[in-house]
């Protein structure tokens, strides 16, 4: 049995529930930002050797939470365990962005795709199970991964792309050989997720972080169409409690409303987009994660508070005029950067709660 | 005096009155996908030779004219040539993006800057006026430069950046800074552009290419407002004849109304901005170009017409049922890749010259 939720304020903000102050956590809180992060992926050799183990994978979960009052944990792992678990073979320079060794370009590689054995995730489950346990119920836990269309970009092109001509062109030529691969890739996905939920992720989380390279019309076929299949096979509940879906399209504002239409608990915006419009269009039926520039980090305390507040009061009172509680989880637009100084994250932190139990007041 | 304009409809469509076709034109037309282009640039020994030597910019801007049905030449030049005016030495190595010596990074460095004699970018008049002079009237000539935000991206970076960490840093810590080089650079490009104007230009346009990485608000204050400056000094006429103004943001969708406000004639839209909804939301006030994905000419020639086609279908009869007259200029989203395949290009510009004449007959 887990030992019962200390603060809830996530979750209930996820499920348009008022709270008290508007949750914070950041996409890549975890991370290289942090001297005890770096000095514990220096003990595990590299970043898959970290991810792979638990013990590590639990420490590095659980350091921001030592520094920062956050109101969620993140599993630390990386969004294309999927496809490495398919035989792509993954892997990590330092200083460098994700690599496969066996990228997919061509119909005979297509054709041997499939979902993978989930024993060869293991390693994944075992972690959420420790980070729960190690959690305590301090804070809820989140689980993740890639969404189809952004690992179909990695798995083709083998590596990140400033211009994805590799998977769009196939996109162009072979339609068929590209939804073929987002067929499997949305059924791994969605295993994978629901075995997440099972070890103990209390929300899960689709990171759509290329969907913003797409056209119009590919976005929805190619992307949209294959998050939704992912949607519709995850668990809405486990031991009782519901577990809320988040959907984070980079780049993804022009298409909020189609992303709201999938009828995920959570949508995650950038920082391009107006929370404020944002919660017009789409906020009764949706909550919103974001959304500051991570650059904003760099800036003195002053500034940071300042754009913090903005923030707060571009999305307005949790209680909007008609009543409706409007579901705010205040994040970065982005994942935070290496170069971020530790202390900018405390203030932010603090400045959300502060800032947002002043917004609840009456009057 | 210039020969007689022969093919106007890129103009025409730029200020909404009918075309007989919806006239195309590819950024970075002129360049290194045309194997006449990397034999010119071998002789000019850089790229900045290139773009420096009249005779050779000439000759490279009407390469393309030479191939393809194009419906306008562009000056061949690049985006930081004010900049460079400015003295911070700009370089290009083979292979690589645009680089500074001489980056902008202090209060000292801001203080020093000033909007630069334009003697120093004499060469990029006389090549305006020695292409005008080699068109002979076949299609009008486009002159362009960077946007102040972009321009001072660069600035800062001194090169290409993926997360603009040094600019955001400055934008957000010395938001005074900041403003203070947007000025200098609109005040720049404004005189740049007239110039161009002066020697022959017959429309010009202003690459935002990075106002997209901006945070709604950062935006507004940042990028939208110093365009508004540069466009508000620009010549509406020359010669007797109107001068269109061109505005391009990519990844400015979700501002397209601001930007349409601003009134240019023409607002350059990238792939994943629907044309049909765009012209419903400004359609009426300014001529819409762009915007089909450049990794479409990487697939097949059946594939390119057909995502040519949905194009145009998108954006829909030139004369809505309103009886208004919709501009369309036809462009990819962005510049073309280096690798496309040249006859692809044959490809899409006929194709926007059939589909488009057949959507105007009758019935």
């Amino acid at each position: 049995m887990h030992a019962p939720l200390q603060n809830d304020s996530f979750l209930r903000a996820c499920l348009r529930r008022p709270t008290e102050h508007t949750p914070v956590w950041l996409m890549r809180q975890a991370g290289r930002y942090l001297p005890e992060y770096r000095a514990t992926r220096a003990k595990a050799g590299s970043f898959m050797g970290l991810a792979t183990n638990t013990d590590y994978a639990t420490e590095v979960t659980l350091q921001p939470l030592e520094r920062y009052a956050l109101d969620a944990a993140i599993l630390f792992s990386d969004i294309l365990t999927v496809p490495d678990a398919m035989g792509l073979g993954l892997s990590f320079a330092l200083g460098e962005g994700p690599k496969f060794a066996h990228p997919v370009r061509d119909e005979a590689a297509v054709a041997r795709l499939e979902v993978p054995d989930m024993n060869k995730l293991r390693y994944v489950f075992d972690a959420v199970a420790s980070i729960r346990k190690a959690l305590g119920g301090r804070v809820p836990l989140i689980g993740f991964s890639g969404s189809p269309w952004t690992l179909a970009c990695y798995m083709v092109e083998g590596a990140g792309s400033d211009d994805y001509r590799l998977v769009k062109s196939m996109l162009y030529s072979r339609p068929d050989l590209m939804h073929r691969m987002l067929a499997v890739n949305a059924d791994a996905v969605a295993q994978y997720l629901n075995a997440q939920i099972d070890a103990g992720a209390q929300a899960v989380m689709v990171f759509d972080s290329w969907g913003g390279a797409l056209a119009d019309g590919a976005f929805q076929a190619f992307s949209l169409a294959y998050t939704q299949r992912v949607l519709k096979q995850l668990k809405r509940e486990h031991d009782g409690q519901r577990i809320p879906h988040i959907v984070f399209t980079k780049g993804g504002g022009l298409w909020l409303d189609e992303i709201a239409a999938l009828e995920p608990d959570v949508v995650g915006l950038d920082w391009t987009m107006n929370l404020g419009k944002a919660r017009a269009r789409v906020g009764d039926r949706v909550a919103l994660q974001g959304n500051i520039d991570p650059n904003v980090l760099f800036a003195g305390p002053d500034q940071i508070r300042a754009e913090v507040t903005r923030t707060l009061e571009s999305f307005g009172a949790p209680v909007g005029p008609d009543g409706q509680v409007g579901g705010h989880v205040f994040n970065l637009g982005h994942g935070i950067s290496q170069f971020t100084p530790p202390e900018s994250v405390a203030v932010l932190v603090d400045c959300v709660h502060e800032v947002s139990r002043r917004l609840r007041r009456p009057g």
